[in-house]
């Protein structure tokens, strides 16, 4: 696993050099994760053409969790607490007298960009402009095997909670034993905060948890997703309480059942990313639905739990092999409720079978 | 309460003022919610002499939650979600044709900044120098009010707890239930994640919950905080298990609460910030112990679980009154365990009873 690491430093290391770079201070910790494996924990990476600097606080933990595990081939640099470990990078990227640095403007903030210019004050600072994002785009394999682990776990903690008693019980506690029934199955941690929502608050895009109680004859939306290994899934399940859907529950259920379908149907390898969003937003507008705002109907998801490329109306570029995405549309009917149903799938071309699901819990209307 | 925030939003207006801003954009959100009491959600705040603008999402979850619920004194502008409220804000500004702008360089990152920069060319852009944190320093009575009743949440949950069976449970068990319980009891949520360290993990400065198992003659650390509205509180306490504590424990523990006691009866209003952590050190040296790296033994507590001010070593401002803060030194002996005693409490006046303690947990070594 650490060459993976090696892999993916020595592609930033190719691109720095095409770009003018002598080194890179990367500082986004999605980033730093991706090039080293070092867990969220405020640590800033220096990579130079020869040398590679992994600056983190000397407080961490011990190894004993394996959650701050590192490549061992990973020069460090202990920082105390206190200090910035982007300031400690920058330093030793001085004594090396680097002079073209490439920088994550879009993380830095102003003051401490401003802190990294002073120690480097013979070098050149210039964006890296997401550099690191647009190599984690397309996913290897170490990295499709976390994110099918991580889908495994949020669908059994939602199987368990589908075999339990739901009426009456609140959706503050639903989310609360969905995101410890996910760490029971080994997950990290939840990818987000689980999102509930019952009766009229189903099919609320990020709806937060309320002491709503589940009733007979309400709609269940439950958006969850496990992390694994810092890879996050994200699913989206609506269903009905009781046993009969009454018919505007089964017809809007499968007017957002198609819609998703015919979202998932438009992935491909080469494909324009708004194809999945205009296939979707044909269904739910030909039948009279539009949102308040365009939202895009996925996005890409990995070590961010939103990352590139970004599927809206607008977004014009073409889909790669292996990039894992979300599909979710949702309509919601203020007063009266809706319907969410999301996947998380990985592009892949038809040869291979088309789109795989990651996200396996059955989209039918469950009649709980 | 919405006068309150009236009041917080006068008293930046004076200080642009006297900085020569005719204007300041707020991005923090602990800065929005503190001059709007907009929860965070990515909203950005405007304030000019006349004016107050404040820009957030347009999907945000309706009211009947209440955690949405605004002044409703406070224009609002409904962004787009893909948009970026900052630079909505920043628009709205350039209308009013504002010339002196004071921005967020601690929050604001270079690109934001570029872009910001970019709709106000017409203006200068200039730090507002954390103006709004120096204003949160010292709270007023809305704010300890919701401190309080954070304090008694942790505080509840974690004497249930300490009720309950603990032998065999795993640290990450025991952390969930915690936070099951401050949410029942009617928190927010988790100040931050809470820490369960047993056996040799007990005393570790921001251990993270593992799998492993309580056991008969452990030490167990718990770190907990409760968010009330938006405020949070923190706590540390070391119990024992079983029924007889070992000579080291009991002297363990006795030192590290002398040295928090010592800690605790150093605050006051006009003391230097750094005598809490000089009483409290002095002690631990003084029996052999002397951490890694110095850590401050403590810290401002309020909208952010630190904030200023710093209770470290070589911070020399001096306490002002009504400051809620927090006091937590530890001890760690690798491969054995160790004690952290933290408590939150209010600068006050020795005339009016001196510091005002939050977190009332017992601080004796209860043999659980």
């Amino acid at each position: 696993m650490s060459d993976a690491y090696a892999v993916r430093r020595e592609r930033l290391r190719e691109h720095c050099s095409a770009s003018g770079f002598d080194a890179a201070l990367i500082t986004r910790s999605a980033n730093v994760r991706y090039l080293t494996g070092c867990p969220p924990c405020g640590a800033s990476l220096l990579l130079t053409r020869e040398r590679v600097l992994l600056a983190l606080p000397d407080d961490l933990p011990p190894d004993d969790t394996g959650q701050h595990a590192l490549g061992e081939d990973i020069p460090r640099l202990a920082v105390p607490r206190e200090t910035d470990t982007a300031l400690a990078a920058a330093e030793a990227a001085g004594r090396l007298r680097v002079r073209d640095v490439g920088v994550e403007e879009h993380d830095l903030t102003v003051s401490r960009h401003r802190c990294v210019t002073e120690l480097l004050s013979d070098a050149r600072l210039t964006d890296l402009s997401r550099a690191v994002e647009r190599l984690r785009v397309v996913k290897d394999e170490h990295e499709l095997a976390d994110l099918r682990i991580a889908a495994e776990i949020a669908d059994q903690a939602l199987g368990e909670l589908l075999e339990s008693i739901l009426v009456g019980r609140t959706e503050r506690h639903l989310a609360m034993e969905l995101e410890r029934r996910m760490i029971d199955h080994g997950a990290d941690r939840a990818a987000f905060p689980v999102s509930v929502g019952t009766g009229t608050h189903s099919g609320m895009e990020g709806h937060q948890p309320t002491d709503r109680r589940v009733e007979e004859g309400d709609f269940l939306t439950v958006v969850l997703g496990a992390q694994y290994r810092g890879y996050g899934v994200s699913t989206a399940r609506t269903f009905v309480i009781g046993a009969a859907p009454a018919p505007w529950q089964v017809e809007l259920h499968r007017l957002v059942f198609r819609a998703q379908r015919a979202g998932r149907e438009a992935l491909g390898p080469g494909v324009p990313q708004n194809a999945p969003d205009q296939a979707a937003r044909e269904i739910l507008q030909g039948a009279g639905h539009t949102e308040h705002s365009p939202r895009p109907v996925g996005h890409g998801i990995g070590l961010e739990i939103r990352e590139a490329p970004r599927l809206g109306p607008t977004d014009m570029g073409k889909l790669d092999n292996r990039v894992p995405v979300t599909v979710g549309p949702g309509v919601h009917i203020p007063g009266k409720g809706g319907v969410r149903i999301e996947d998380t799938l990985v592009v892949r071309p038809l040869e291979e079978g088309g789109p795989e699901l990651l996200t396996i819990t059955t989209k039918e209307l469950l009649a709980l």
